[in-house]
């Protein structure tokens, strides 16, 4: 009883969140040639092709390779799951979604866990249906630098949060959330091997968005996101731009 | 005044569009390698890297490459202006915007002209600041057929319908007309060679989206827009995706 007293005090604590949202952010970082890709991904480069002026006017345009997978992108549930939706399978209405939070960024936490999706229910109720869930990490201030972004130990390897198979399997059997995104390069934890939160997630049709851009604090819920991948016919996954958007403002 | 008369009316025939938004409209073409480009530009091209059952379960992803101004699309500002606002720069409230909709597409007209802003306003009101206009010309059935949808003539030259620099000088004077969206190729008609409209919009830090998708009728206003290009830092202009929303409904 105790413990569980103590868990309680421990997680309302950590689930400092701003109470509101009162204009638009965007959740998105930009596309440059430093954007942080997965290693063994194509990563973003630019071409320009044309800058100058012309008979009296500026004309300029570029060209750009990627691939599908970095910055902060979509990841459609055929990217682990073959009978999953393509980018542009995915219905338009789980891309315009209500939006849900939960900010770990002030614990020392790298893994989302079913009771963290407890506490959030316990002080929100029920997650709203057509639900887009952020965890945030903390790790967006890590962008900037890719070794501690990607969590490189010393041993080469990677180390940054994500989310619990328990917590996928969790999500799942809410049958309220339509897609999740992080502030991490990927919503398996760092360490994975297995891809078990991809597997799980995409079985259930379920979205991604990698690498979100949290630098602010956003409510626990009442607001929208709208979640728009770059409609590839063909895609595993997509750049994506997100918003997260206050209630009644559209 | 026969004749002024006779113009309100047929001005009131052509401007036949739905009354009312119910549900969310994707305007947005799909990317494939038959997406059309503008000719030079390099077009959408895809590299499917993987697709295979693993030990377990399915992984698949891609590459693809790709000009900025192809398929549905963004014009940032500087694409024909210097000083003009990269894809980045754009302020995200101008992306999240009131919808209004010109509809020519039972008309024979190929450019749009001051009468048809004026016959907007005369039927609506004042334009909503932060507004997106949409120009429908009834063009995205000639999508699937490159050299109608281009409108290519017998000397090979271009011949599609686009917006006349008188109509964008009304647009940039409203103030408050923040992005302009249609159905063809170019804001600036197929047969022109001095692309005033493009130079006239982005002087004035107003965006455009091209090769929109519009096969169904959107009402004249009372509805939200959200138009959300990939976000390319120096972007003169980037694959958009953008939806039309029903007031309310966020």
């Amino acid at each position: 009883m105790l413990i569980k007293v103590l868990t309680l005090l421990l997680l309302a604590k950590v689930s400092f969140v701003a109470s509101k949202l009162t204009e638009i952010v965007d959740l998105t970082w930009d596309f440059s040639n430093n954007t942080v890709y997965w290693s063994g991904i194509k990563p973003f480069s630019y071409t320009k092709m044309v800058a100058e002026d012309r008979n009296g006017y500026w004309y300029s345009m570029n060209e750009f390779c990627a691939g599908e997978h970095g910055g902060t992108h979509f990841d459609a549930p055929y990217h682990f799951n073959k009978e999953g939706w393509k980018v542009a399978d995915v219905p338009i209405t789980r891309l315009v979604a209500k939006g849900a939070t939960i900010d770990l960024s002030r614990t020392e936490t790298k893994s989302l866990a079913p009771k963290h999706l407890e506490n959030w229910k316990r002080q929100n109720g029920e997650f709203d249906p057509n639900t887009f869930l952020i965890i945030k990490f903390g790790w967006s201030k890590y962008w900037n630098n890719r070794n501690q972004y990607m969590g490189i130990d010393v041993n080469g390897n990677m180390d940054f949060p994500g989310i619990s198979a328990e917590a996928a399997t969790w999500i799942v059997n809410s049958r309220k959330i339509v897609g999740v995104g992080l502030d991490t390069a990927s919503v398996d934890p760092g360490r994975s091997s297995e891809f078990m939160t991809h597997r799980i997630l995409s079985k259930n049709q379920i979205y991604n968005v990698e690498n979100l851009k949290l630098l602010e604090d956003l409510p626990e819920k009442g607001f929208s996101v709208v979640v728009l991948p770059m409609k590839l016919k063909d895609g595993t996954g997509a750049p994506a731009r997100v918003l997260a958007i206050p209630k009644n403002y559209l």
